[in-house]
């Protein structure tokens, strides 16, 4: 995997003093040139300030962008008019700071919601972080934006002379069907905004949109797409290379969602449901997220307890349309990098869908009745750290793929003490 | 509370093996005379072998039912054809032992999913529970259908000379807006079946549809009411009487709903959501249901962590109509009683939603606004193990109240290993 970051970058990451550990919180990315940008943002109706603040400004400013701070330790979310201001004077500090013009820098901010933000602490971080950029600190930014993260997460691609480098942080409060949590991916291709933000769109409804953790949408959930030229490139839309570029986009969006899912709160295990032949796509996303969501299957995963029958329970509330008479279900250790070569397996290997090794599939229920099986198998598929489930519906060609973690003491332990 | 049963009506619980604690996992009830019938069943589209069953026997014999046999410790769900015909098997039994008419008695099942039944120790039940039945077998019934409960749910009440008796069993896999786990509600007065139908789809949706444990809603949810006219009274839609025994029913459902979210699967605390000034009563149930299933939120509560910021982050994600500028939040010591006795003081001391106690409430966010509060206060809310949670919307008249529980730490380890 290449892993030079796109020309014309450079990326920063402080302690400024919000985190009580004294751990990077304060990431800062720059251009030196004016980037086209598309984001996609939280539906939550209560989106922090720093989302409204960026809606704006890609809406102002799709073209002209320079840079991105962003804060981990307070999430500036439900502060009022108050935290407005905040967010404002942050991009504004930044801006002064590397002689930016106004209105160029976005802003995202992660923690504690209701807490306003320490306007001190972020002023030393810009201060701080100003003068440290560099084309090697792309490690340190993705480090300064984790809050429960066991791990950064970070990606590269390299496609037809151009480049990307995107960043993630996850862990807890991540649900698909929204923006997500926070991610920027900066690229040194030139494209119009309007080709990156249906582009953007596209990516994350099959990468960041398909992953939860626990369901809960954060008021802070943003991905933010820079491309700033610097490559020479122009990317055209219709051409191969447009297409090349657009495959490579998903890809890193996908491969960010799956270290998020895999580095959800407390998670010991990784699983990817996947859900075909439901009557449509929109239903079997509903499908596989019903199953991804529910904490008696995330609950059974961690145990290591073969209890599926949550799992078509679950498929049965999700409001998918089924047939009970024609619901087929698999499980299969493996995990979600089986859909990359799965294309050419598939005619050939129907009946074994979640892996490339037959022996490695166990189907447990076909066309509503439940079929005899080893216990012996199911429990120890169950017990792997990265286990699949499909679902077949039988109904049409509607299919989706969803990647979740499984439900630990842990994620109890985090979330009922996160803020002390 | 008065707790003497329904005329003609007995009961029985016996252990018939399929727990292999050797506890209790077989109860029936009978009637001396034919029964007014009314169900609500869940919306689960894997509706399990006895849901299918009872949804048509009490379609078929509304007025003719006669007895009702449930056991624990196999849901009898996702069993296919098979499964069918077990059920209807496991009734057959019954009315057999009991000298009934065919098609008078109704099944229920709850435990593991995917399993089936085992028919040589259901017959073995019947055998058992059979000559047990009796007046006084009330809680030995209740006790019988218990699987991850800690204690037993029954309620009774009486009115203008009428009976009820009602038992429960919940525990896990308890969302609302589906009929719910397993109820049984008994009474001796005559009734037409569809005027009793109307009433219990009434009496559910703030009772049964307003609890919570963790968002899954089971294969197996029934709430099934029988009248026998035993007492001689008989009740006219539109009389006193009949509002009298709507209100009685209700209330009875409400105590079985709030003992569930008490012994919610792990639970420490019992938690009372309550949305006021929403856009329409749907709009403020949605809302009240995201606060009361997020996961965030219910270990916020476990931990002792004021962590509002949630509370309202799962208002913004609920789809509910929501304006953040005219949002307001408060927390309080103390349970759902307050709705009892909330009218007459409602006007008198609008500014202290959900207590009695002036002291006991606090406001953490006006119009969007944070307000300053004492940590040590919300802290000390947050410690109870009796909490309430207020939202006003500011835009409408709709309102809804849920009750749910934390999420435990023993709620990860009851769902790991639920079937070894």
């Amino acid at each position: 995997m290449h892993s030079l970051p796109p020309l014309g970058f450079t990326f920063a990451g402080v302690p400024c003093g919000l985190k009580k550990t004294g751990a990077a919180d304060f990431a800062l990315i720059a251009s030196d040139r004016p980037c086209a940008a598309a984001a996609v943002f939280t539906r939550n109706k209560f989106a922090a300030a720093p989302v409204i603040y960026d809606r704006a400004l890609v809406t102002e400013n799709p073209a002209g962008l320079r840079a991105v701070a962003i804060n981990s330790g307070c999430a500036n979310a439900c502060t009022g008019d108050a935290g407005q201001a905040d967010a404002a004077t942050m991009a504004a500090e930044v801006e002064a700071a590397l002689g930016l013009p106004a209105h160029s820098c976005a802003v995202m901010s992660t923690g504690v919601i209701g807490v306003r933000l320490d306007m001190s602490k972020i002023a030393a971080g810009v201060r701080l972080a100003a003068p440290q950029l560099s084309v090697d600190g792309c490690d340190a930014a993705a480090r300064a934006i984790m809050t429960t993260d066991t791990r950064p997460k970070v990606a590269f691609r390299e496609v037809g002379g151009v480049r990307l480098f995107g960043m993630a942080k996850g862990a807890g409060m991540i649900h698909p069907n929204m923006a997500t949590m926070l991610s920027t991916v900066v690229t040194d291709t030139a494209i119009e905004p309007a080709a990156l933000a249906a582009l953007l769109r596209e990516a994350v409804e099959v990468s960041f949109n398909s992953v939860t953790v626990d369901g809960d949408t954060s008021t802070n959930d943003t991905v933010l797409v820079l491309a700033n030229g610097a490559s020479g490139r122009k990317l055209d839309p219709g051409s191969p290379e447009f297409s090349a570029f657009a495959s490579a986009l998903t890809s890193l969006c996908a491969d960010l969602a799956r270290q998020i899912a895999r580095d959800g709160e407390g998670a010991t295990k990784f699983i990817t449901v996947r859900v075909e032949g439901a009557a449509s796509d929109a239903d079997a996303r509903a499908a596989a997220k019903a199953v991804a969501n529910s904490p008696l299957v995330k609950t059974a995963f961690y145990g290591g307890d073969a209890n599926w029958g949550r799992i078509l329970a679950a498929v049965g509330y999700s409001g998918a349309e089924v047939d009970p008479m024609r619901a087929d279900l698999w499980i299969a250790a493996g995990n979600g990098e089986w859909e990359k070569g799965r294309e050419g397996e598939r005619e050939n290997a129907p009946t074994h869908p979640l892996s490339y090794s037959p022996a490695a599939a166990l189907q447990l229920v076909r066309a509503g009745q439940p079929l005899a099986y080893s216990e012996k198998v199911a429990d120890a598929i169950f017990a792997q750290q990265e286990i699949g489930v499909e679902v077949r519906l039988g109904l049409g060609d509607g299919q989706a793929t969803v990647w979740t973690c499984d439900l630990s003491h842990e994620y109890v332990d985090i979330n009922g003490h996160y803020r002390t």
